[in-house]
């Protein structure tokens, strides 16, 4: 079938969606557990929206920019939790204006960036929330040990404008116990220093269906849950029928018996591979392999004949959805498998 | 030295950027080639009249949307090739307007193509100016044969509203002898018919400085050598000092001891590999290996101490300076190595 939609062009079902949406929220109301999602997957109001109104408490941002798009575009955005560490005059001017506006958390993983926080919230009428984040085995940010975690939760505690929020970690994927057993430990010399560990929040989509395997986490983070990727379908925790996101591109040239060049490259698919070889997957044809990308060019090589024609549409399910939201100015919204609008990626680009 | 701007930045030294497009002119004068700079490097007018200053004869461009925007931000741009297949009504009918507004030639390399674009300019005052792509080995598009691009040059005169441009190809790096032999058998084929061949032209950066080699080519693309970038230097083509292009990232966690993470990640940087090992070159830091990138964390790491602190900032040579000029909305312009001002990357993310 051929769709009325100039290429390349990035596609979301959200009948899909909604169904990925309410598939992990189910499992999280029965384990008792909050679920913040990452709009990093999505940048759309409208999702988040969606997200809320399925029983979501509130969203997860990465960026102060980020947040302030996600904000602007909704007034039904009313919790944000900001995962980073953040740093300069800009971004905490920017953040005390945010702090007016909603229930606003972030995170910190070392005493100068709790200290630059106070020095800008000292002076102000509300306090900032503060968590510590805990590295649990994705050795990025976070605090390496649960002693270090105490002690930054007394640094926040004891510093003037911040409030101490909990303790957070994005572990790497099947860390489950790893979680339990660090959160459980920083939590216990918290409390053994007489404060109060509001909330312990992690996230991942891969290992979001194990998340009631760390009961001492009370909130979860999932992001690529909305959409799945290809990234996802082989990991096993999603078919190709649940990715909500797909790139449409069409058949640019057939210049060989084998191989056929779309209009979509690396500036819609993304370079990601996650571990994965070639940039995607085209849909009814598993015998296809993206085996290149150029900016504007994708190559499409098979072991038989391509059999694909100049003119000709495809739609290919990408590595990593969430960088290929980032790629564009706006998505087609399907539903009921026909495209109804565009909704312009409100955060898209949010780099600040 | 710490500058004031927000990071994670792109900076680019308008001064490097200068000195290496009238290194490249000056070659390409010296040896009676002209030059159409591809505009995907930079995606700035304010760039494509520097480089039509210094000798260029007009600009390249990947996509219909690119061109537009280009034409759109300087006047001083009046010759665009699209080197591209163009396929579609909505693109069609772009395409005839700018064709009115400058000298416009696009590429095609089957039948299909040629076909779509002469019935949308059969009944158009001016013909399109059309040339044949041809494959000298990338594998991506163009025709296989001399004696494909003679029967498409040979279609293209016969199509109404279409004029014969002459013949393109993009190589793969160090096949000047490849396009050599192909160009002049195509060549003597099309002009055996009784047809001229106007113009043939082949590009690529890395190979730039061997443009001679391939006296047959009345004319050279180069896209990256206006910025240069990690996998330039990799290659032996230009040294740290020729790179343009910076990311300006600051450090927001040391949270082990040979490790550092800075604010610049996938969305900045890019997952482009190019071939090599890490995301980018710390610059002053040779021990340095950006080992690992998320959407806006990178993850540095050394074998000795990584001895930076959190709000340092540092600069990276990406491995691939086009495809982080597509990610930002902005770029901060250097001159005597002071940031001056910012301009609007006019053609990001134009992917149609």
């Amino acid at each position: 079938m051929t769709l009325q939609i100039e290429t390349p062009a990035v596609l979301v079902d959200l009948d899909i969606a909604r169904r990925n949406v309410r598939a992990f929220q189910a499992y999280a109301d029965k384990h008792g557990i909050r679920v913040r999602p990452h709009i990093k997957t999505h940048k759309l109001p409208q999702m988040a929206e969606l997200q809320l109104e399925a029983g979501a408490i509130g969203i997860t941002c990465q960026k102060v920019s980020e947040a302030e798009a996600m904000i602007d575009g909704s007034n039904r955005i009313k919790d944000v939790l900001i995962t980073y560490n953040i740093l300069g005059a800009e971004k905490l001017a920017r953040l005390e204006k945010l702090n007016e506006r909603v229930v606003l958390s972030v995170v910190a993983d070392n005493t100068i960036v709790i200290d630059g926080l106070s020095a800008r919230f000292a002076h102000t009428e509300r306090p900032l929330t503060v968590l510590v984040e805990c590295n649990t085995g994705a050795d990025r940010c976070g605090v390496a040990t649960p002693a270090e975690a105490a002690d930054l939760a007394r640094r926040v505690v004891d510093a003037p404008g911040l409030r101490f929020g909990g303790l957070m970690t994005y572990p790497p994927v099947g860390a489950a116990a790893r979680v339990q057993s660090f959160m459980s430990e920083a939590k216990r010399l918290i409390e053994a220093d007489g404060l109060e560990v509001p909330s312990i929040t992690s996230g991942g989509t891969p290992s979001m269906m194990e998340a009631a395997d760390a009961p001492i986490a009370t909130e979860y983070r999932p992001g690529t849950y909305i959409y799945n990727d290809r990234s996802l379908v082989a990991r096993g925790v999603a078919r190709w029928d649940d990715c909500a996101l797909t790139v449409l591109a069409t058949v640019v040239s057939v210049s060989a018996k084998n191989r056929a060049i779309i209009d979509a490259g690396s500036k819609v698919l993304t370079s990601d591979l996650l571990g994965l070889a070639g940039y995607g997957h085209v849909l009814g044809r598993d015998d296809i392999r993206i085996d290149q990308l150029s900016e504007e060019h994708g190559r499409l090589v098979s072991d038989e004949a391509i059999d694909l024609v100049v003119g000709q549409q495809v739609r290919i399910v990408p590595n990593h959805a969430c960088v290929v939201t980032n790629m564009v100015d706006a998505v087609h919204i399907l539903e009921g498998g026909t495209p109804r609008e565009k909704w312009a990626v409100a955060a898209r680009g949010r780099v600040l």
